[in-house]
């Protein structure tokens, strides 16, 4: 390797700025993920494994608990915003916030805390903001699921220092009517299949969506058309209609339940034809386990729920409760003027090095 | 001109495969318009105009009714079935049902009629099975009013020898309802458009349509979604959602009270936006017009109602009371083995000189 290593004596800050300046745009992590395994390797308390541009790196001090670090290396596409530029204590540029000032509290935690009170895996990992199937995360978990072990995981995206617990699952359904063709004029020749879907947006516009506290956390629920689509031409009585429905539901449902109760909502509504389009489960928050319990007092704060779908469900599917609490604000993820508080890398840094030395 | 020209000495069948092996594709109409205004303008009892490849003749005989014959000359592309072929009885080519039948028995008319108990206009227009903004009998109607006046009109459409009486009009709106974008796992930060058209659909599908006797036909409306659009992405909430409606309505009602009607329909839905996208009036029959009576005694059979759209609308926009009756048969038109019943096109035109004879 001939590249400089990543220097994990400089500040979070500093590493942060170090890391922006390394440009790792989806599908082009080789070079940021050797740096990353060179300088892990370079730490004797670490094992390190490596699969494609992803690296984990493991602490075996036979702890009775592990909990797992885990963060994504790649950015979406720059947009003017590199190198980065330290400004009155704010950190601009691509990646700032999403999240390589969370991938430097990863490195930061790892050189510094040798020996610390639970067993420690890093996971470092690639195509994080691109379609789902190149993730290195889900990579990882199909083919070393054993390199993600853990009683507990954190991982380091933007959640703006907050700690945001689970996450809802999302199944979308293709619903279709059908009904019979016939010119407009002599329309009772046909039967109209955009008619025959009142009864489904009637349940969708009536629907009353859950919102149930899971170990604490109040999630919302929802069910709601994303598209419709209808028609053959305007002199004509369509004879198909499908509308897409996505159902974002709280973690104590399973696929199954959920899918189910899609099911028997559009019961009766004269569904021709059911397709499951897409389906990821919901991850529980876990923040009753001992380990995430310490985790939230050393943090501080009160956990929020997370709603969207994120990789944290790739831990819940593997048995290990995680959650998202990373020094990056969420709402500036992805802009051009992506940026972050140098102040929140460093007291997210702090706190998880409370938690693991205390 | 150098092109030979029709002889109208020819019987009906005779002429209607002359005029089929005289290939005339819309937008091809020329030669063939030359073929009839040389033929017309070699009758003395006829007066001929030209306007484009719309040729219109008249008798100038000061009859107290004058009746109008009409029918468009060009075809929908050959399919393989050109030149005519005549099998049993059955002459089989492209636009020996629509329309040249119909074309040669006005000519036969014309030719065979010099003096008709009535005044006589002949029209024949082009561009009928093309967009309607390039059709001949539009652009004489708008050019030139006076050639297409009077008392009733025959369009020689196939109507398989049946008279057709007036035709529905037809109103198409753009229903647009509207909502607030958001990411659907926070579905209740945004407002969902599709959601929003359920009281449209609703409507729709309980909409019962009239059926009114006018001139003694039974007419059969109709109110159709022909056409439903909405969504952004599969994990956005709307913010629009578009419905297409289509209403037939019966030849009772003008423009201004269809339009008013739909209006009043969907009354309370929550439209945001309300578009005419297209309108084209309906036709009364006019069958109890003297001269309407007179060829229902001479075609004998019994009226029904035309629920499309047709040319006949043109003529009753201009006051002028129109049905179609021609011998072709409208199954086979624009079919690849259309074709025609030779003795229906001797019937077609006898029934015609007697109603114009006696």
């Amino acid at each position: 390797m001939s590249e400089t290593p990543l220097d994990l004596a400089l500040d979070g800050p500093a590493l942060t700025a170090r890391l922006v300046d390394f440009p790792s745009v989806s599908g082009e992590e080789k070079p940021l993920a050797d740096a990353i395994e060179q300088a892990l390797r370079a730490l004797p308390h670490l094992t390190v494994d490596r699969y494609g541009n992803n690296v984990v790196a493991r602490t075996e001090l036979g702890r009775s608990e592990r909990v797992v670090l885990a963060g994504h290396i790649d950015t979406v596409p720059i947009a003017d915003n590199v190198p980065s530029r330290l400004d009155d204590g704010v950190l601009w540029g691509c990646g700032t916030s999403d999240m390589k000032s969370g991938v430097a509290v990863q490195l930061r935690i790892a050189a510094t805390v040798p020996e610390p009170n639970r067993d420690l895996t890093f996971v470092f990992y690639d195509n994080e903001e691109v379609a789902a199937d190149l993730n290195g995360l889900g990579h990882v978990a199909a083919a070393h699921p054993d390199w993600l072990a853990g009683d507990f995981a954190v991982l380091l995206e933007p959640s703006d220092g907050e700690v945001e617990g689970g996450c809802q699952g999302t199944l979308r359904v293709l619903l279709r009517t059908t009904g019979e063709r016939a010119h407009s004029a002599r329309s009772w020749m046909g039967s109209n299949a955009i008619h025959a879907a009142t009864p489904i947006l009637q349940r969708l516009a009536a629907y009353e969506p859950r919102r149930p506290v899971i170990d604490g956390l109040e999630f919302h629920e929802g069910l709601n058309a994303v598209r419709i689509e209808g028609g053959v031409a305007t002199n004509v009585i369509p004879d198909a209609c499908t509308v897409v429905v996505n159902y974002r539901y709280a973690p104590d449902l399973t696929e199954e339940e959920a899918l189910a109760h899609v099911h028997e909502v559009f019961e009766g509504c004269g569904v021709a034809e059911f397709v499951v389009d897409d389906h990821s489960g919901a991850a529980l928050p876990g923040l009753s386990h001992p380990a995430a319990a310490a985790f939230m007092a050393a943090v501080g704060g009160k956990a929020r729920p997370k709603f969207g779908w994120t990789d944290v469900a790739r831990f819940s599917a593997l048995g290990v409760p995680a959650v998202n609490y990373g020094p990056g604000n969420p709402l500036l993820a992805h802009k051009r003027d992506e940026r972050v508080a140098v102040e929140r890398i460093t007291h997210c840094e702090e706190r998880l090095r409370e938690w693991l030395t205390r």
